[in-house]
């Protein structure tokens, strides 16, 4: 996938399939988020090391377009990437795909917060550091 | 319902379904925990009331059994009753009904805890005499 | 809300909730839907309605900006209007609020296909003239 | 673990747990069908098979003790067997760990129903025969 170096793979439960035998919507909100995790389990000493800190990261924004339906036991490739890292958020592209051809499109929204007060709070510069490593290297093979 | 002084509603959402073209069965789940929060808020000041004096309760049982299917946009009708409060457990007794007829039952067993330590503390004398009472109060009407 | 005719209330499950002590994003669609299939009961027959003449609503776009974090027990209001309702597709706007301040806005779009061949369908008539019915009608009281 | 040959692994999602900072009793539910349809993959030609001989499995019973909490991001492994087969009716008995240590037991019933009558069909010889194979077979690896 072009400018996407990391992917994740999740198979489709029945439990995220609906009554028009495909996969609900929501349920692709939460495979970005396991695809998010992974990706900051990684590359960037992962979401728990964050938190460890006192950091939380809170999602502000999601955007989905579906242009195909998923079906039960169907496994999907979701590649992700941290397109933006600014201050107190940061932003992930997605692309979710299904034997290459595109499932869904998406990108989501963070800001990072002190856990304790829920205050804005710069990303940290070793988390900025990290991700925008794994960004210039070299492609990884999928996960 | 014959023994049960409490009900509250749900009403079957389309993210509930699977691709069989009904409820999930581990949506039952998630209505009796509704129903449960229900009860206490109307009984025992609320699960916010216990949760504002540093305790907890855990969930360390659940049983259903499934008579009949639930379909979307399905009102069911969930009868519950604390049944047992003994030390640190309590137990929840559930009758899922749809028009009279019976789609469920199943129950719940409970453990509290001190919120802080994590460790079992008795349920308190207040939360159990305000159980008692909603048990032996008159039937009231489903809310 | 200026703009909007129709308002659902759900409130926050103990099963929406996540780690970070608030509702997780996720959880949004899910209410969204439930607003909408409110919406569509109470002016275009239902969605039942829809399904029983032969078509599905697919869902093809869903997007949310949170702005305050929803918390267990919290009573949402959903402000849903239907926006756009052209050839084969159609378009919800949301504002969901907690006691006047709003918490999350966001848009869903649909395509109606053939229930039999998935092929895109056009939006009926009669729903059409429903949902634009429904939009020019005094404000409705909130459910 | 004893007389278990097949598990499965599950990581806890985000999404997965509450505000009580742990994995929702619900999920276990969930991860139990993931474990069980890991199970028909591997030994019965799949959960798909039985689905286009046009045979329907319903979940007739659910029954969880929960014995620790699991937390966010934890490898969950899912010890799963099918322990009866009689009829239309066959059940599976679950053991849920993480390194080593018992988190939750359990089990699940089910139906076998004719999937156009919905009405009760015996279990298909070659599922039996599958299965029971799998249950004397040598143990396998951990998927």
């Amino acid at each position: 996938m072009d400018g996407f170096r990391f992917s994740h793979d999740v198979r489709v439960r029945f439990a995220e399939t609906d009554a028009q035998g495909i996969a609900h919507h929501a349920s692709f909100v939460i495979w970005l988020e396991e695809a998010r995790v992974a990706y900051l389990a990684a590359f960037a000493g992962g979401y728990q090391a964050i938190r460890a800190r006192g950091i939380e990261a809170l999602t502000t924004g999601v955007h989905l377009e579906y242009a195909r339906a998923a079906a039960f036991d169907d496994v999907l490739r979701i590649w992700a990437r941290c397109g933006e890292l600014r201050g107190a958020r940061f932003r992930f592209d997605y692309v979710v795909e299904r034997e290459g051809g595109t499932v869904a499109t998406g990108w989501t929204t963070h800001a990072t917060v002190d856990a304790a007060t829920h205050r804005p709070t710069r990303v940290p510069d070793w988390f900025a550091d990290d991700v925008l490593r794994a960004e210039s290297a070299p492609a990884s093979p999928a996960s």
